[in-house]
């Protein structure tokens, strides 16, 4: 098994080879995903355009919940944000969600043609590290990045994931490399204060969410698999 | 002043703003570029094509000495392929090269408009960062990369100059990350057996050019800051 990374969108090579993808969007989709379906969420349906939400609501689901963002705020008419902490047991047990967001969404969307997509945070990287262990296809870890550019926070829970792997895997460049600047974050000791002086860290505190930042930082706190599969994320 | 790093030439946002570039082949071409300003040599064309390197041979320099590579490999009725050690006194001092090479004299071309270009590796980064120290304007590190991917031997050598320019800079997220690479590496202690391990170093091995690996590695042996500017690296 080879474990590849990329850092944005763009260097997402296509589907000619059978591959497990796994998109992360640590500021906030994938966290927020991790949460919704360890707090019961039944299926979360990601969506590229507010329209689309909320056609889809209006013809195949009535009773889903809709949620995501635009700028990192709460969408006029929408029941939920982006931020991880929104996404409780009272909230979402037993609901759908369609959620449209500006990057997770997009780049859930970008790999759909892959053998298996599974969506990975900090949150969730432990359980989705089990998973992939023993896969038998190479690993494609795509970063969503921020508006197609690089995300300091989404390559660091990639090399995260590349570490957790290497015992079984080859790692390729760009693995290497997201897995030598999580080891020096870590190492650091200091890991939240520098991933919070990070520019989309920097944006999410200047519009009133700086608790989604040490929160999407905590490690392995949801043991889940999100998988994206036929334009749904299940367990 | 901001320092910014592309990892690859793709994230080049252009030169809408005034800025300074900094162009990173450590494989090989900007390794070989400092060796043979270091080693007397009067000017670099560096050019996009061979049919291009043949024309301005003979009608502007039919003087200058042919150097680069395709695949790794001396191009036919070339004087000089891309290594570094090739590029001594003896055949450069005093002469011109014209030179065509697969990355890095690309990524020159792709940055020409910027305000200033410079051309660095590990071999002359202390030069360039005593250059860029004082810059009034923002620093953008652009890393040739292979064939528009990533390279892990540019990102470190990003990441050394992101931090030697820390002090009196502001870094942009990738030359954080950049510079937590580099870090990471040289931490370790074994930097260059880690480098040797990335695809480029692998196939520049296969091809017989694996002295090249340790000796791009070595830091500030030439004191030397090429400029690129009209078409010419000059000193």
């Amino acid at each position: 098994m080879q474990v590849h990374v990329c850092f944005t969108p763009g260097e997402y090579p296509g589907c000619g080879e059978r591959h497990i993808a796994v998109v992360i969007d640590v500021f906030r989709a994938t966290s927020s995903m991790a949460a919704a379906m360890f707090h019961g969420c039944k299926m979360i349906c990601p969506v590229r355009t507010v329209e689309e939400a909320l056609q889809l609501r209006q013809n195949e689901y009535p009773a889903a919940l809709l949620a995501g963002e635009r700028k990192g705020l709460l969408i006029p008419g929408f029941d939920l944000g982006n931020s991880p902490l929104e996404y409780t047991a009272a909230v979402v047990d037993g609901r759908e969600i369609i959620m449209t967001t500006t990057n997770g969404t997009q780049a859930l969307n970008h790999v759909s043609q892959a053998a298996t997509v599974y969506t990975a945070a900090f949150v969730n990287a432990a359980a989705v590290c089990e998973r992939l262990r023993n896969a038998a296809t190479d690993v494609m870890v795509l970063c969503s990045g921020t508006e197609g550019r690089f995300a300091l926070e989404d390559a660091l829970c990639a090399g995260l994931i590349a570490g957790r792997l290497a015992e079984n895997a080859v790692l390729s460049d760009t693995a290497v490399a997201a897995l030598a600047m999580y080891r020096d974050f870590c190492c650091s000791g200091n890991m939240i204060p520098r991933v919070a002086a990070s520019s989309h860290a920097s944006y999410l505190r200047q519009i009133g969410y700086s608790q989604d930042v040490a929160y999407c930082l905590q490690h392995d706190i949801y043991p889940v698999v999100p998988v994206f599969t036929q334009g749904k994320v299940t367990l």
